[in-house]
């Protein structure tokens, strides 16, 4: 159980409205509560890097004699710099008579651009073993620390930090692309370690020293975080074994034989389109299919669209909902629209559109177009992702596809909300 | 005039295979032949976090005994760790007797994430008055320090720098947005300062306390860095003054009365399919208009495409070429393959499709999308960008717009060539 409360002047005063004695009092109170229901207890002091460090040590000194296990450090709006937040949790632990019965922990923000440095920091200098971090930097605002970049460098700079992270690099790529499709979330191409060009030597003088010998202009292996070297994997004649091998590899395995030949059908209508199948196209494929495997209200029967320069975009569907076939049509701003704005009239969700994003996944004109919709209703918030070669088509998928999970009453674990 | 050769071991043995005291004679070489053209010379020590201290000072002395009068020390590979470099570059400047004659400067990589947070320890510890960095972070593969990131680190923590880097801060965003645009690179949502959720809040517990006091969660004022906080501006009904003005406003001047009236023009027709007009689309709309400002060999007169489900997409299109209309008619994988295919068919440009990326200028169904086609011949790359509310007509526009850059004979200041 993770329980925290702000301690910094600011938010207890502003936010809480409540004395640093009054908050003590609580901090005493949550760990003692969530003791009674679970051995291991996280606290975590909002705004610790921006709190007075004499508070501080009372609050945290009084939580881990409660029984708290892990102490986390929040710099919680990306105030750190790295020398001196290092210097600070090294201060608490050495200040905290009883700092050696708790595992220290930070969780840092990135809105100065410092995440990873300060999470680093507070390992070498402070003497924090946890950090919590999230793939591709995801969070509030600009994000948290990002994992592939604090995992990668640790085990880059083995000889100065001197620690251990016991993960296997290899699923970071594919993890990284797991979240982006899921989430919706583009990764830029220039980001550390799972940005396209990440491991890509543009200018002259870096190709020829890498040509000379890789280590002048690479500390890392392009393999040793998961991008796969031979991109080129399956066509239209591969068989289901083929193809099953390759996600296996990929890191992918289907929970059933039907959602694996499910999979393997969309794989042959792809291969008919398109001449080379790409480890992106595999991963977007399956992707779909995760998204389809809950049941489905709404399903996409057939659609046509057609736009023009001085022509009214237009889009014609057919969609069966529980089973049943309704059609409509309708103009738009745009194709896309247009296809939205069709589907919209049979489904009334009445719902918002957050986000529309396309990736092309992979170079090249006969690209397999990845849509996410992300659409909010009543306080939810869904992502619906659809690939096609076929953009309007993905778009149209990526919708119904957002439907369904807006249509679904399953209670997710973690479900996100809109305020 | 900047001049500069690797100094590490591993780079002089095998990328330069010198030796030492032959990369010591060029050093100076190349800086005392750069003095007789310039009086204001720069030199860096490739790979110089990586290099030997004491080779690094003798090489530096002489450097500036020859008179350069910028040193930068980069961090070629993204090796390093923050404060270390900050005393790394401490050490340089208090072992080199003549140090005091030259500006200190470094030049990070971001392969581990760190690149921000480097470049701030060698100005805080190492005592660097300069810092090369670049707008979203760009560069060689993770890319290098991001201005922005470096820019707000220092005006927001100025009691911890206790600095000032003179820069107003307000161009930012519309800086970070112009280069996105030009290079086709987008910003992930979660970047620091410029992207689109750096100064949004998402959880329940944050609004809260941004309702109560907007410090207890922001470190920084989005207006500060360019986020202009009245998004929706113009309609249909704007006249030509108040587009002026918040052009203007968004820091863009439009060379000419005749570019000015073309955009405008174009902000109408604009204004006819959407019915309100964001700064986003303004700035997409000028993008495009610059674009066109070069002569055009190749101009879109009409398009109309259609695809759909079981129906293979097709597209037929009306150039002029010179002045000289052609048509043709292609299928493809998607609509907007159709459309190249149909194009190409007509400029038999024989291009090699590096990249093409969608973006929605803004949110919602009647969204403007921005489409960038980066195109690459005979070693020459060249990015179109094309806006419409119909993505298939922005694709073709963009396309045409890459083609009259590669047809432009003009030198460019600084080409980008592909190896």
């Amino acid at each position: 159980i993770h329980t925290f409360i702000a301690t910094s002047a600011l938010h207890m005063e502003k936010k809480l409205r409540m004395t640093p004695e009054q908050v003590l009092e609580q901090s005493k109170l949550s760990v003692r509560f969530a003791k009674k229901h679970c051995p291991d207890v996280e606290f975590s002091p909002e705004d610790g890097s921006r709190s007075d460090v004499d508070f501080l040590c009372r609050v945290l000194e009084a939580v881990i004699k409660e029984g708290a296990t892990t102490i986390n450090v929040p710099d919680t709006v990306g105030y750190a710099v790295p020398e001196q937040f290092g210097e600070f949790i090294k201060r608490l632990r050495e200040k905290i008579p009883n700092s050696d019965k708790a595992v220290w922990s930070v969780h840092c923000h990135n809105d100065l651009g410092m995440a990873v440095a300060n999470s680093l920091a507070a390992v070498r200098i402070g003497g924090a073993r946890q950090i919590e971090c999230t793939i591709n930097g995801l969070g509030e605002r600009a994000g948290n620390t990002s994992l592939e970049e604090v995992v990668m460098a640790i085990r880059t700079r083995k000889d100065f930090f001197g620690l251990e992270t016991r993960i296997d690099t290899t699923h970071i790529v594919p993890t990284s692309r797991l979240v982006s499709q899921i989430t919706g979330f583009v990764v830029q191409p220039n980001k550390a370690v799972v940005g396209a060009n990440a491991f890509a030597h543009a200018s002259g003088i870096h190709q020829d020293g890498v040509l000379k010998a890789r280590d002048t202009y690479e500390i890392m292996r392009a393999e040793d975080v998961g991008w796969s070297t031979n991109k080129i994997v399956l066509g239209k004649l591969s068989g289901r074994n083929a193809f099953k091998q390759r996600l296996k590899e990929l890191g992918v395995e289907l929970e059933s034989d039907d959602a694996a030949n499910k999979a393997f059908q969309r794989f042959k209508d792809l291969a008919d389109k398109k001449a080379e199948i790409f480890d992106e196209d595999l991963l977007a494929l399956v992707a779909q299919e995760a998204g389809v495997a809950a049941q489905e209200h709404w399903q996409l029967v057939t659609m046509n669209q057609a736009s023009g320069m001085g022509q009214k975009p237009f889009a014609k569907i057919t969609v069966l909902e529980d089973g049943k076939e309704k059609k409509s049509e309708s103009q738009g701003d745009g194709p896309v629209d247009a296809t939205f704005k069709a589907i919209e009239s049979l489904a009334k969700s009445g719902a918002e559109l957050l986000l529309y994003s396309v990736n092309a996944v992979t170079q090249g004109t006969e690209s397999q177009g990845e849509v996410t919709v992300r659409l909010a209703k009543g306080g939810r918030i869904v992502n619906g992702v659809g690939a096609d070669t076929d953009i309007v088509v993905a778009s149209a998928k990526a919708y119904i596809s957002a439907l369904n999970k807006l249509e679904s009453k399953a209670q997710r674990v973690n479900p996100q909300y809109q305020n």
